[in-house]
């Protein structure tokens, strides 16, 4: 949607250094960004990029503005005013109203009048769908789910059963919430199956990605709290609880029972093992592995990076001789004596 | 389904200490249980929970009678013993048999007149459906696939061709079985992909968790053996073959033609390399890997786990020098004599 | 299909050592291998298999000709020669050019009259279908996707938006193109989430495995170049560019704006962090992941393989311990002076 500078500016409560009747129809890096594009400039490393750029205009901060050849909306946080910029120049997709013919609906359902059910989409008995809800194509939603207004469940969703979803969230193709926990008790004769009978509680505002499982409670609910952001390919287990605003990069994956605080971020490959507590605002490191309560705010890490192999097995060979170096080091201490 | 506690402990052997006429209605967890609840104390750690228990009654060791302030069921594996009692409390929910009139099934499958065929499912030709099967929404079976009785295939499970499933597998949504795998052969000109021409052979009470994929042999089959229970998001590569019994968690890679024993545990995020063969009963630590043979039951393990950030790059960095200790130590001994 | 010795062998351009008019109707390894099957040696530590197998011919370099009991097709790259003739003797199953009745197809959506739709596909607007091409049941294709000649997409298969995909691609079931990246700019009040506008560019002779996931660029397109082999379960963030050739064993992770060469492979459970630059030939060993650029070919490793847990548990307390070593080590310098 083409949209004045000037009109963005006010939209967005930024300064605006430059021409406010130039219009912005689309945004774009730096280095592809053209006469009617929007940009922008976050990390400082890409100020070369700045210099260069053949942008309308560029969402900066105010240290930025004299580095920039076009006009700059100065800004605090450049990425999420960008962001919001963004959502406006390219509001997502729209929708109609209905029910596709291919659709199979429960007839305990009830789906609002402004919902959008897609082809091969079946919904079981007493769920609802609220109002502006998007059910792509190939979605199954089991029976007693809830979806609120304004979410959008992408394509080929499965919610089992059980399943509460908050306003506004959207759940990318492939995602599974609700499936039984890994429930398993050893006996003589094999495993027995423990019944997993909780539910699934999402807030407002949570966005999960692709083909990420989040199962449900054994006997409570497992929670998400609200605006939490789940990449794709993670694993939230039975009766865990994430925090608001926690954010898990992809294939990240959260034991049963684990409780995680508000504002924590985990990175890529990472975890936390069952039964712990996190407490807000911890950073877990790429591949690392939380495994016991933390209780102080801060970044924890656990993995090594990768080096050329020869290297990285050099060292290896001497952390499997440590003993041997001990060894040595204790000897040495008594001949001193 | 309401039960009273003396045919729960009739019907399951257990020592009932209190009134057998109270009725049970539902299970809890030991601290939000009610006056129809049954709870269960496994692990010695929630002993306090139970001391304030608000359940009717509670399966327990012998040993914890005692402490428990409600009647008490005793047993010897209290959790398996309450699994038991939860599926009589919470039986799975029923299915009418019958076909969708959505489901596209070819004249060449049999499908069961007691099985359930769910909205929008595809059967292939020559696959078979066995008596009081469940095939959820979506579901896609591939030709020549045998699914015996009482399996259940939650939703949007795939199974791609060639798969012989056992007695009362259960398959959650997302799993991927049969898809080929990852053979390819290269070349000066790239990658040529090399023909996967096996099924996939699952024995009796096998479990799949959400998003799990087990990839059809090269040649010859893969095999899961019965009993075997696996989580969300894990990856059994072409002619692995899966001991009886085994258990994987969340997010375990097992790679190509790896033999696993039976009763063997892979916690999150572990696995094997290819090629390699596991002896029974193994246990492998979260996040390790096997890259050889095992040939003695036990734990195994290879990873860390997180810890600030700060206190780990110390002692990465004294990893990364331990070259440089040696030589000091090296030099030291040398200087001594 | 049938074939004989001598055909297989002038197709191919190997020397035959046998009789070419022996007919070859099945392949197999070496050890189950009869008087109809072909097999191959490529790996000579299965040198004892061929001396005692009973395929009626063998693909085998030729000093690996005095030890094979049978006929023997001469090749210098036997696995890849073996590929190409299970290619001819058990061919992919075919399929009737055709859109099933139950697929829903958007009147805008040009489908190739050659091409199959099966059931329960929904097709967007503007998207085109080659010559040729499989779409398995359940697909989901969004709009303003165009797949070229001759690919197969298995089944549930879900493309978000404007994708393209090359000649000849496989798409394996439970594979996510196209969804949305993860991008969020943090605010007070929580995540904002970053449109994500790009689309996704896959060149020819692409093969992406079960429950892959690759995401949409941010605003440019991510892209994956020919020949690139991606296993299952992998994760491609947005605008990650993957070189031609490349392949990715189960469960790796490419993060955000990360480059990766041409003809590079990445072990299972490996990965990249975002926004570096791997070049050419370069390979990451399993549970690997790369920090930063990388301007060497070569091999990268930064993992532990697992032993026995005692053992391991010694060492990561030595591990531990390394800054009390090295004082004691300063401290015998010092009282060495």
């Amino acid at each position: 949607m083409p949209i004045r500078l000037g009109e963005l500016a006010a939209q967005f409560d930024c300064e605006l250094i430059g021409d406010p009747d130039v219009t912005i129809d689309n945004v774009a890096g730096l280095q592809n960004a053209g006469p009617a594009s929007l940009s922008f400039l976050s990390n400082p490393r890409f100020r070369e990029q700045l210099a260069a750029t053949g942008a309308a205009a560029v969402v900066l901060r105010a240290e930025d503005v004299d580095g920039s050849p076009t006009a700059s909306l100065v800004s605090d946080n450049p990425y999420a005013d960008y962001a919001r910029m963004a959502g406006v120049i390219h509001p997502p997709p729209g929708f109609a109203a209905g029910i596709d013919t291919s659709a199979v609906i429960s007839p305990t359902a009830e789906i609002s009048p402004t919902a959008h059910i897609a082809a091969n989409v079946s919904i079981g008995e007493r769920s609802t769908i609220g109002a502006n809800v998007y059910v792509g194509p190939g979605t199954v939603i089991g029976p007693d789910c809830n979806i609120a207004d304004d979410c959008r469940l992408i394509a080929n969703v499965t919610l089992v059963r059980d399943v509460r979803l908050g306003l506004r969230g959207i759940l990318h193709p492939g995602v599974v919430i609700g499936a039984d926990g890994f429930g398993n008790a050893m006996t003589p004769a094999g495993w027995i199956k423990v019944p997993q009978l909780g539910g699934v509680r999402i807030g407002d505002d949570v966005e999960i990605g692709a083909n990420t499982t989040v199962d449900c409670g054994a006997i409570e609910d497992t929670v998400i709290e609200d605006g939490v952001r789940i990449d794709n390919l993670c694993m939230i287990a039975h009766n865990a609880h994430i925090g608001a605003h926690t954010a898990m990069a992809a294939m990240s994956g959260i034991a049963g029972s684990t409780t995680i605080g508000k504002r924590c971020l985990f990175a890529g490959h990472s975890g936390a093992v069952g039964h712990v507590n996190i407490c807000d605002d911890v950073v877990v490191s790429g591949k690392a592995v939380i495994s016991k309560d933390i209780t102080e705010p801060g970044v924890y890490a656990g993995s090594f990076t990768a080096e050329p192999a020869r290297e990285w097995s050099r060292k290896v060979a001497r952390f499997r001789r440590l003993d041997q170096l001990v060894d040595r080091v204790r000897k040495l201490e008594k001949s001193g004596k």
